[in-house]
């Protein structure tokens, strides 16, 4: 018998790479500043645990306890990780940074690639966490190596550290060593930057992860997604605008821009349809509101007529809704979720890895039995998950299944942070429309046309990067991948 | 500092004792028969993974293998206490039952309070797991005690075995043994056991906690709900009937019913209201069907007027989309759940206690801003968290929210196996309507009256016990509990 | 390429099966007594850490706190089962009971089978600790199941927790009940109960298995071995005497002996030659002097000469420095242990499995090259280890290995509570010395002789069991064993 | 009460900061060498075993396959560290390095500080493992940082991967590199460095810390002691000499000399006393002779008669035994240790740490009673040990106590390795030795004087480093220390 731990259809997922997360307590000369009472610890635990949907390989928190950086990171889930010992290490802070990472293969889960990265120096440490991919990451490494930089891990984030430490050997403030990197670096990041006394978070000018800037109490945060800023009670103050870096110092917040400067702003498509929270409000827009919208544009757009509209949990949920609103077939709860899956789940046999996702979502059969289900989904990646679910619902007495995706066919491969599959792997690769819809055993396919995002784009007031759609790359595709002991 | 690590408001929450599972593989010489290939273990690790949220303090499998019965169980959730190892112990087996349970209280959390419960005889081994409560489980303990009875837990379920040990002394079956047991056995109970030989799962003659009959390829299955029968890819047959008892061997099924009679069923309320998960079919009816009717009829029978209509998840959603149906005001997805909440969650500090919800929790302000809120939940127990939600949707922009609540007001205890807080910790234990409205702060407050589980309960053709409600208890009420060293 | 997670060659061993140990502090209100501050918890966490030795598969403390007991037991060492946290829910004790257990088998590795049993009852609760083996536990256990009794483990505590609680139905005390328990107990024991107000504890009439007495400050304390005593800075009072009941209750002891007469005492001879810690002192005699005279013995009736004497640590050691100073052959330290090993150390061959030896430990070339070696061990079990360790002095130089063994041949299973392999993979089963020495590689070979053992015993003023060599048994051999379905 | 989890008495210990080791296979196609199926993880999986007192906080292995380096390294002992999982990930390699790691500190026990390094080069990637302490690592940190290095950990081990990476961009060799590494590294350092192709280990020009170079099988390994090769079954070839760069490199080895010349080798006198196993061979001299020795010095130039020579376990026993040969007063076992204490002791009161020697080690008082007891142990560090040792053989019966030392007066810091406390906390930091006596409440104190140094370097031909005695540094002591955010 063959027996594997795995994850639920990794394959089948598309990943975030990771959730940032910073805090600043407002120092306590501060003019008007009441007693500030928060643990900054405390605040970041809480703001991972929420950011945990863009990463669940490792996470970790840096914390400034008078003056030096404490870390704690590790390979695992929040909860696993950090321990009241864990916590208790790091109490006492005027500032913290957090991380939550996904892996992207799984020689690359290590407890030394968990972020954040923390810098020893004489002249005072620094941490730093980041979220994105940089297009010229093999360049710099192989230019840094020639220099006799040493690298113990394979993530960006420590390349982006060299550049920083470097410029700031040859400028007198942190902001400035932060600008002057900023010109060396191509490609998505969404960077936060603690030293001793202040903190820096910055957006690559294209602005294709998402960074905001609120204020908890008298205490200013950065988060991936303003959700991390409404579970702590916080504000939202606003995005941190592409190509702007916002420096806190001594309680005071200066921003400004890189020299760098984009065509475009051009936020990532899949944090809209599918990976931000959609309680989350990025770029001036609740992640919700796109959704129902996308579902609301398909409505528009059906040629097929239904019993009932449901959505595959949970990023589904919102888009099903709007088509529902819009067509006036009603919405159903349709698809059930398990709520305690857990990451590692064992399975004994093929057999079981084909039905697991039984054990993840069931079909209601009193809801969909003898119904035209029109099922609303975010994504079609590979196309196992979406045909088991089709599937599933036939099991449960459907007449007829009519998928409904909110992203356009997926066609190409990511360079700005989204862990999707190769070609060849994907269900759209070398499929028409038609053979996709056989694949998944539909009776009808429709996929969110690129003039259904543009149309998306206008009414929401957002850029966006289609490049996983239509190979319209914004930034150069990297021609030079890191690999141990290549001949270059 | 004051740090601690509790649950999520755990006294906020109704909790279920127990989930329970057996199968029974097809024996090999079974004419027609394909080579049954399954792992009953594995088949039973993957349904407690599916009726987890019945029980998140401890669980566990007993296997019969090669005539012998082998368990393991502990405290934790099943992907804790089952790793590859732990469950490939348990391989090869021709029947499996598991468990997985809710402790009553923090001393009870004890993994030898965990079931299946496998008693070793020289006659052969048996092993038993047990959902409900027995209202004379005392007066049981005593006399039992005082012929000599040891009892290592304080579980119900030691007691039941203990009564089916001592029949079977004077009976050729274990059927025989546990039809005369049940004659002792007054309240709650669905049991599954097994011998080295037969499976035998029987229900209370009230039918107060669920229990249902599948089939998976060539295996029976029992299960608490049916859900985890689905999980299976398997098909539910029909439920066990109350007072029912059940037993297989050699392949083949024999019914037979208790000689005692029950005035009539009694399927718990909150097993519809709360407990069960939607999907499930219980007594013939879908849960969320219930749900949505419980919705619907809240909202042909109210007074006040919304924009919009959101359920509390998990358990709400198919009541406020039956609201949302019936009154015609639209449904909507105002509260976001964190799915990676864990079980153990760390605070540091009361405020960060009073705070805790939002992490679990989160209100769209897009969503609900400058809307009038119908928020539908299934019950109220001491009010907090009721609270906090009404306060998160008024932070989050709302203008009016008027709580619609799917049970009628708890006032009294339970005696058949839901754990449910003492009567003055209650909101409604000595308030009215309004007091209660008042305490959680919302505009208005509408329970389901008794004329509204009435109309459920003919409208679906399901009797119930609603004693927690009305006091009307169906079974005696129990004048002993059980405390070490008191003088009797 | 097979791997196994294995102990050290654990069938060279022999096993002992528990260590138990009692403490009750003085009551508050004693006259004399200064204000006790001594936590039971802590004080029988750290005797069990001292026990260690006798016992490494699994551990327990029940601690009595303000009238109802406490337990915290599973499978694993001392400092791997009890964390502070699992400390802490015992601290506040009048008295707690704890135990280090060996299982017999795999099978039997189960965190039921740990002691302490704790058996809740309306009268109160009782928990019990164990070491030893009844010989009439099959017929006991036979006779309770036919009155109803079921049986949660295969350990013979339960059957005595059973007998205790029967013969207490009509007693009226507690040490009564265990003076009535004590006639239908055939076999060995070494007991401690502990009730709400009292303690007791007691040893079979033949005194197999160590039990002593000991005061550390106000408090009473019990303990298989003296080494406990002084390790939380207390004095030993004396032994339990075979036979005797000691029962403490108000701070007052009483002592009483079971009807029950044996022909003679008989401490087991292994506890004196391997189980006991040398500086332990069992029935007046220290165990590190037993050993001392073993060796001397061995040298006086010696034919070999050499020029160096080593033992085999730790339980060699002291026979060692006696033949040497017998001999006046020189001492030497020729073979050095690795204090880290583990219980499981993973093993990837066959090959790495013979010599994990060389892991756990090494000859000291530089002492034992050029000499004729006199190798001191406490016994020859399989052979293996003797014949692994013989080759290790060769392959350091040794010219001449001569081995002395402090015990007679092995060649009767022992029923009282050794874990001695079945008679065929005994080295001296079926072999004559010569043989033997053969097996094992050595130049020559001497056997203490039972004659021998006679001097040790008039020496040492000690009776002794000898059935393991003689097979001639002080109790009736059992001629019934549990197996689980058996028919009978 | 207060509660706290600490190892025994951590400052009263004496610390060796690492243990290392290294293998590598023959290269298949190597003539005459026969199939070779070792598995270097296992190998170096015992080994680190077996050097496991040489640092208990944290270890690791690399392995080179295929070409890649692999790495597994964590906080914890080598069983704890690493499951069959986590050795399985390492299998199939042709080379691995270890290494078991002392933290200095607490701040220092982290994953981060464990070793080897790994550096992730586009030219292949390269492992580290490193032993020992360097003089002027702060001037080569400071100059590396002004050049742009990053430093993520506190380790020298990251700065001598720095000058080792640094020097490969200028030659053709790792060996070359490394030559003109040396260059730059002032102190204490054996090293093994890995490549993908390649390994080489190096000895700093004094020879302060052990390495030696063995075979086991076709294979060649290094370790800090020998005992790591015996544990393997192979045998030792020789040191590598102070100075010395051995590589291996498809099978063969090559020798060379660094450029920097010392003025003497210079063993550390700790090594030789307490830190290494009595069975190691290093330098030529099996470290249990040594003892012996230091043991027999002592008692030639005793003042003082007694009736029984004990040694404190294990590191005194050698000496004991000399001293006991040479004065002809016999030797005895006095002093039994706890074998299966753990690293961390919970310990619930002042009053319990002040106790918690007895758990870990007990007098046995029937051999010291009534005796002059000669004590001999192998330093005295603060004193209370002593103290508390001295105290136990009083309470057991010991009618004098002289306490003999094998090593000097400790009063001087150490720069090369050893953690020894900072001077006011050692016990002759400002004491005579009569002081010192009366600290430890002996009956006389000797002391090895500075005169038996020099004669066991006589008589067993080698150098030593005494400095923590005499002050007489022979190396620069360091100016400057690391300290986060410090102003130069």
């Amino acid at each position: 018998m063959e027996t594997l731990s795995l994850p639920l259809d990794p394959a089948e997922e598309l990943h975030e790479e990771c959730g940032i997360f910073g805090i600043v307590k407002a120092p306590s000369n501060l003019a008007g500043a009441a007693q500030d009472s928060r643990e900054p610890v405390y605040d970041t635990y809480n703001a991972l645990y929420t950011l945990q949907h863009r990463g669940q390989d490792s996470c970790g928190i840096a914390a400034c306890i008078d003056g030096s950086i404490r870390l704690h990171k590790d390979q695992g889930l929040v909860p696993e990780v950090f321990s009241q010992k864990g916590l208790d290490r790091l109490v006492g802070a005027s500032a913290a940074i957090g991380h939550v990472r996904h892996a992207n293969n799984i020689a690359d889960v290590n407890p030394l690639n968990a972020q954040p990265i923390v810098v020893h120096r004489t002249i005072g440490s620094m941490a730093l966490c980041y979220n994105g991919k940089l297009v010229n990451s093999m360049q710099l490494r192989i230019e840094m190596e020639s220099r006799g930089a040493i690298f113990q891990t394979t993530n960006d984030a420590e390349i982006i550290t060299y550049l920083i430490v470097r410029e700031h050997l040859r400028t007198n403030t942190l902001e400035d060593a932060v600008i002057n990197a900023m010109e060396y670096m191509i490609g998505a990041y969404s960077v936060v930057v603690m030293s001793q006394d202040e903190m820096v978070a910055f957006r690559d000018p294209n602005g294709f992860r998402p960074l905001c800037l609120g204020r908890v109490g008298d205490s200013y945060v950065f988060a991936s997604e303003s959700a991390a800023i409404d579970a702590l009670g916080g504000e939202l103050i606003r995005d941190v605008h592409p190509g702007e870096l916002i420096s806190i110092r001594n309680g005071s917040l200066t921003s400004q821009f890189c020299r760098v400067k984009a065509a475009k702003s051009a936020l990532c498509m899949f944090e809209l349809i599918y990976f931000a929270r959609q309680d989350s409000v990025i770029d001036g827009t609740t992640i919700g509101d796109v959704r129902e919208e996308a579902g609301r544009y398909l409505a528009r757009n059906s040629t097929v007529d239904g019993d009932l509209v449901i959505g595959v949990p949970d990023s589904g949920l919102a888009a099903a809704l709007g088509y529902a609103r819009e067509s006036g077939i009603p919405y159903g709860i349709g698809l059930v979720k398990n709520r305690y899956i857990a990451r590692t789940f064992i399975q004994s046999s093929t057999w079981e890895r084909r039905n697991a996702l039984r054990i993840k979502l069931n079909a209601n059969s009193s809801v969909v039995k003898g119904k035209r289900v029109i099922l609303v989904d975010d994504s079609i990646v590979r196309g196992k998950t979406s045909a088991r679910i089709v599937q599933l619902l036939r099991d449960a007495g459907a007449t007829e299944v009519h998928m409904k995706v909110t992203a356009p066919p997926f066609r190409h491969p990511c360079y700005y942070g989204t862990a999707i599959p190769s070609g060849e792997q994907l269900a759209a690769y070398d499929r028409t429309e038609e053979e996709v819809c056989r694949l998944i055993g539909a009776d009808s396919l429709q996929y969110m046309p690129l003039e259904g995002l543009r149309h998306l784009s206008e009414k929401l007031n957002l850029n966006y990067c289609d490049a996983c759609f239509t190979g319209n790359y914004i930034l150069p595709v990297p021609h030079l991948h890191f690999q141990e002991g290549q001949k270059l």
